[in-house]
């Protein structure tokens, strides 16, 4: 990289994008084109409009889009065939894991931005929004039950069966994990209490369980070397942290036009009373009259502007940005030690490191 | 049967109940309980209270019923059973299957009642009702990802692991079937020109997918006859069209008292604009005059208690109960044509028998 290039990156505060998060997407995208629900014409777009519209590949109408630009990072499958791939694995091979992983992904946005009314997710109306959220739930409930037809494309694929049956046990285990993460942090939001272990629980299975399957399903299809699977295990349980939290930043200080949300950014997640990272330090750290000020606030049916910026106020004076960003280098510096014991190649290794820098300062 | 009970049953104008639909029940209740989200105590009975609760195990507290009453049926997990039993199989190890179709009529119970806003389910309320949206659709979604550990689960109960591949893309299949259905149903009740034939897909989809797919699965495990497991699948077909038929009869003249469902019966479905059987049948039939009166009911955004006296009578006239217990009957005789080339046992072949009069006679 030229040192003209560097500078206009810095001046755009952009992190390069590492090769995984793009190497993958065509292969990644094939797949889905056949995993989609297609069957008899009647009815079959009623699915899978809003199904490819939701993916970013085409329009409310239903029209292709020739270059989606809306599509979301891809983190997941990307993070699966990156695994197999540095284990010198067929990467090919693995993508049916990657799109199901994706799949589970997107259909939690999907019901997701219904229980939160959520009106715009990557630059645009929701699934909801534009078709109700009876259709909606069912465009979800489809992309959940597609995501299962991963254990026999493996086996047709070439992946020995009781390989196969093993990924689907991961794949259905971390969905699970994911939706009693989901469960706790629906609590969690009533909870002045919960404190950093609390949600620190909560995002191992919100966030990472289905981070850590990823790459221990693409680790699990390169090798049967259990030590190196173990070692992308841990790695992904590490990234899952530094993810939620770098989130958790995002949906405070982040920039609203990047992150593609509306209204997320500038304190988005505080008028939402989310009680994301930044809020549980706050919380834990506070002295007795700051804490009050904060539950009180806390305590309200719905916050306005002038309690979003005494929250912000207080976040500040409380240095919550400062410990946040901490604790994501500290996970990060975790995560790759994970990976020593997975003896990776020299480029395998320097995808990781990217890969994690990616996701320690990104922006979007 | 003594004369005496046979009497006293009809005098209750209620069907014996199969052997085949208690047979199998503390089995399959045995497979759930260890199918049921458990895991680590923070936030496991959050999810396994309501989880249990709809299931009708548990009250809305979570303290376990010793007898429940108000469980459903247990219909597709008995099918399953019972095609492996009535093919010489070893039923108990096609349990996990039984577990899987019960579960995934479950979620898209749960689900559907968010959707529809019913507020009254087997005579107890709603799990959206007492624990809010939020929560029971991720109730649902996890019903949904626990339905797909079957296969796993068929695999190390010793079903060979090529055929619980087999099993489950049968399930995944017949689930995103339903789902497909489900979404023909909501632009069918929109649409007053859709007739017989696009109401006959419809059903075939959204109930008969998952019935045949039970007798497919339990045959399937059965017995390699492909013949045989043919024969399954056609009688699920059939046997389909019997169940919803006989449910959207029940959904107009059914007792609310049976059906479990607040309102249901007594015009119910037509209160609520359903483009149910004999509501398709009506329009198919009635001349111009009756059809315009019908057809300016079913254009208005809701029906007061006259509009659905008015149907009632119109459907009395154009006698579409009549018609539509034809429909099921016929539909029943094509059901036991069809087991003809399973080569049953005398036992099996009574079984069925008394299962199709069941489903055909049946009061709630």
């Amino acid at each position: 990289m030229t040192r003209a290039t560097q500078v206009s990156q810095m001046t755009e505060a952009r992190p390069r994008l590492p090769e995984s998060l793009t190497r993958y997407g065509e292969r990644v995208q094939a797949e889905f084109g056949s995993a989609l629900p297609n069957g008899p014409p009647n009815g079959s777009m009623e699915l899978a409009g809003p199904f490819r519209y939701h993916l970013g590949w085409a329009d409310r109408q239903g029209n292709h889009l020739e270059r989606p630009t809306e599509q979301g990072k891809g983190l997941r499958p990307s993070l699966c065939l990156f695994a197999c791939q540095a284990l010198e694995g067929n990467w090919v091979m693995a993508t049916p894991a990657a799109v199901s992983l994706e799949l589970i992904h997107n259909f939690s946005l999907v019901h997701d931005d219904i229980q939160d009314g959520d009106e715009e997710r990557r630059h645009r109306p929701t699934v909801w929004r534009l078709w109700g959220e009876p259709k909606a739930l069912l465009v979800g409930d489809a992309m959940h039950a597609i995501a299962y037809q991963a254990a026999s494309r493996l086996a047709r694929r070439g992946v020995p069966e009781a390989k196969a049956l093993r990924c689907s046990r991961l794949l259905v285990e971390s969905c699970l994990a994911m939706i009693k993460g989901q469960v706790q942090d629906l609590r969690h939001e009533d909870d002045l209490d919960a404190g950093l272990e609390s949600y620190l629980e909560m995002i191992r299975l919100k966030t990472g369980a289905l981070i850590q399957c990823a790459l221990e399903i693409g680790a699990l299809l390169a090798t049967d070397d259990a030590g190196r699977v173990a070692a992308f295990a841990r790695f992904g349980h590490h990234l899952g942290r530094v993810f939620q939290i770098r989130d958790d930043v995002l949906g405070i200080w982040g920039n609203e036009a990047r992150t593609g949300k509306a209204g997320k950014g500038s304190g988005n997640d505080i008028r939402r009373r989310k009680k994301s990272l930044p809020i549980v330090l706050a919380f834990e750290t506070a002295g007795g009259r700051r804490r009050g000020q904060l539950a009180s606030i806390y305590r309200k049916e719905s916050l306005n502007r002038e309690d979003v910026d005494r929250v912000m106020e207080l976040l500040d004076v409380l240095e919550t940005r400062r410990r946040a960003q901490e604790l994501i280098e500290a996970e990060a510096v975790l995560a790759l030690k994970s990976l020593e014991a997975a003896r990776l190649s020299a480029w395998a290794r320097g995808e990781a490191d990217s890969l994690v820098e990616f996701l320690v300062t990104r922006e979007h």
